[in-house]
């Protein structure tokens, strides 16, 4: 469903919708309900006709205290399992469709195709479905600060500021980072060059890009005052070695 | 304007497409001759009215016989400056709006951006332009693949043919890989997984998935014969380490 933008959404997209009699729509916490409300407006423009059905569900939440980010997030994926196996039986019947709506591209850094292949490997439901592609917020980012990924023939890194805090990788000049909430790049050579977006492709999309060094504070104070505003924060950066001269 | 199906065009493009009066297409080879009937099914199906112009033109070919690969980009960017700059020069109004549609998506391996804003600075023009994403032939090959291209919590590489041939990334457990014509995956580990594609989106579309060692002649061979058959091939694929268990 793209990254916040409801014109983000492709035609593929709008077709899909419209072949769908029942939409799953998650509903709990600041942030969901500022994003649900966007799923619902995005159902209420492109689905023609109202027939079709809104089913709010209660996604579970991540056990963050556990130890391990491995098994923490793999308890938490036999949670949502669950959730979305119940949905499915409960809710679908036996040549209806349903429709889960992704943030940005379902292909990154997001859980629902590995949910969803369980389920359908399990074999207790003759399940099929089909994936559309979408808009994430890293090509949001890219096209608001008008800059391509890559240095010209060089590697791009996807990271998340986990990763990110245990060093700049060595082999790509350029590194987007995802899922930061600890703003990993304070720990960066303060000479890269970052380009940093919050909420992007939404009416409060905030821009800031330059030297680390130069706009780290600029960065730190914008994304805490959002924060505290909207009570939720969505925001990537992309990271960039200086240009070899 | 998305990988190759029409219908990964967003709402955004298609608004996009209907602000502008002129559409440049370029128009050279066997490649370009499909791919500027696809550009043309997508002005033709989206704008409304007939109230625009298409403007064919030759882009520049890159010198592959220069050794630097760098310089050799360099030179070419700067012939393609020009084409640009003379095709806006000539062709646009002052107050006309003017369209390049880019494929896949505008930040990925592609100089559209570059090139803009290499002719914005030089200030001979008063030119302001606007980026809208769009779906890039990675996404597409993961929608059909049905698959996340991350491992949970894991780095994705994204890079070049050229860049895997000198070494699987030793911080990635996935690797995707653009322009690759000399099949740089022949010279990967044979338990890596390979998802590949080529004309991915489109009719023509082709996927072939499994352990690198089991696949690889397959590959090779349906490569060869698309080739071959169409005078033009553009593929993708995806590498992942087996999982740790």
């Amino acid at each position: 469903m793209g990254a916040g933008n409801p014109e983000h959404i492709t035609v593929q997209a709008v077709n899909a919708l419209n072949r769908a009699s029942v939409f799953f729509v998650p509903s709990k916490g600041a942030e969901k309900s500022d994003l649900a409300a966007l799923r619902r407006r995005i159902i209420e423009r492109f689905v023609e006709g109202t027939d079709y059905r809104v089913v709010g569900f209660d996604n579970p939440v991540r056990d963050s205290s556990n130890e391990s980010y491995r098994s923490g997030v793999a308890d938490w994926h036999d949670a949502v399992e669950g959730v979305y196996e119940q949905l499915i039986v409960g809710e679908l019947g036996e040549e209806e469709c349903g429709a889960f709506l992704a943030w940005g591209d379902p292909s990154l850094y997001d859980s629902i195709l590995r949910i969803l292949e369980k389920i359908r490997c399990k074999g207790r439901l003759d399940l099929d479905y089909e994936v559309v592609p979408g808009i994430s917020s890293v090509q949001a980012l890219a096209a608001a600060h008008k800059i391509p990924l890559n240095r010209i023939g060089e590697s791009i890194m996807l990271t998340t500021g986990r990763k990110l805090a245990e060093g700049f990788p060595d082999n790509a000049d350029s590194v987007v980072v995802m899922l930061d909430g600890q703003m990993a790049f304070k720990t960066v050579d303060e000479d890269v060059e970052i380009y940093w977006g919050a909420y992007v492709g939404t009416e409060d999309e905030i821009l800031v890009s330059g030297r680390l060094g130069d706009v780290l504070e600029e960065i730190e104070r914008v994304r805490q005052e959002a924060r505290a505003r909207k009570g939720w924060i969505m925001d990537t950066y992309l990271l960039q070695k200086p240009e070899r001269r």
